[in-house]
């Protein structure tokens, strides 16, 4: 696996490594900003996957290039795809060609999710909440109560608030897509962890998910620390052939 | 694909493969109580996975069968493995043997569940509340208001509700065991719909999914419909090689 980025999502996820939390898995290279054309050839031609946890323009920059080369890429800063009518458009083409993995990230219940969608999508309603602290959202009036500071689609929120809004994006394409998912950004001056709440209604059911995170310290307060987890659940998972989100009991494991 | 059983979730499976919702993959054979031992053969030799949407025993009697043949194995009547200590007994040993796969069935959320276990499970807490009419649970008398009627571990749960603790089970493996996951099972004379609550507590995030199903008409109020959807979900995630849970954008869909 290589890596591009090594902050608090990137820094975890070796940390996971380190510690035989993932088992099957090895690290081979971190990219930085700084590393070189070589450098980066190389650690792509080395790795199986590549997973990146930098920023909405190195996922740009990355992901034509990690699928040109037939490799797997775990892409964190998912908000890219808001940038794109198409979120294939910046995936390489041909039968050689990798494929993009969007873990769900700082939340969860993207299984029933999207096999709900599959069981139609005609009258399914979709909407995620997401509070955190003014801090974490970058807005510095002082608040002395909770105010709702977006509300707009999921590739509005990912166009106005790149750093926070990875998780409806990784939602919105594991069910009804970027522009009929809703998404409300609530600045609380209350809350220690932040929090997310997604609401689905459909014929066939309807959810109501509570996430309450603890938020990685490294991270000036932006990311929640099962973030990192959600990526090494999503390694694990390219190992197995399945999962997350379904049990896989092997033989091989003994 | 192979099918044992051909009941609410089988049906709706065979249904959704009909109507073209599940990609790549194509029904082979659908297998009964009375199909013989050469059409069962000869089933599982033409699959490359088999579906279990039966019974605890026909699931007891087909995982060693199957995962022998070195096939992959769907098990939705995943209380059976609470009859064994380690669940992986009942699957065959070595390197070309097959592999049990366990979809979330009526609930969601293993995939963020699994990280958080991942993430340590020292402190951690799970409870899962399953609410049903009296009806779908056999709760034969007459009840005028809802009642707990189970409280234990998921095996216990589904050693004594065999078939409405599928979920639990499928939960526990994917979390904190058989023996930790707390289980509550309550008739609700009022409820039209199966509704479901987990709760899991533990220093990375506490997490509150509610789930509440229609039911298919088909199971005599036992089986939610979105139930055969994440069968549909496991055999797609098995084609693509991850998930559900995680999005999964692949060149190859063009």
């Amino acid at each position: 696996m290589a890596m591009i980025g090594a902050g608090a999502i990137g820094g975890a996820v070796i940390e996971a490594l380190e510690q035989g939390a993932v088992p099957g898995v090895r690290l081979g290279a971190v990219l930085r900003s700084r590393s070189t054309d070589e450098e980066i050839t190389d650690a792509i031609g080395a790795a199986d996957v590549v997973v990146e946890a930098s920023s909405v323009e190195a996922a740009e920059e990355y992901i034509p290039r990690v699928t040109a080369a037939g490799k797997d890429m775990i892409v964190c800063s998912c908000g890219v795809f808001a940038r794109h009518k198409d979120p294939r458009e910046l995936l390489a083409r041909g039968p050689s060609a990798g494929r993009v993995l969007v873990p769900a990230g700082a939340i969860g219940g993207l299984d029933v999710l999207s096999a709900a969608a599959r069981a139609g999508t005609d009258d399914a309603h979709l909407r995620h909440y997401t509070i955190k602290s003014p801090a974490a959202l970058n807005v510095e009036e002082h608040l002395t109560q909770r105010r709702e500071v977006f509300r707009g689609s999921a590739r509005q929120a990912a166009l106005e608030f790149p750093l926070t809004s990875n998780a409806s994006v990784a939602l919105a394409l594991a069910t009804l897509g970027l522009d009929r998912t809703e998404v409300i950004v609530v600045a609380d001056p209350e809350v220690q962890r932040t929090r997310h709440v997604v609401e689905w209604e459909s014929p066939v059911g309807d959810y109501e998910l509570q996430f309450e995170n603890s938020v990685d310290p490294d991270s000036g307060g932006r990311t929640s620390a099962i973030t990192a987890w959600s990526v090494a659940e999503v390694l694990v998972s390219l190992a197995a052939g399945a999962g997350p989100g379904v049990v896989v009991l092997g033989a091989d494991r003994w």
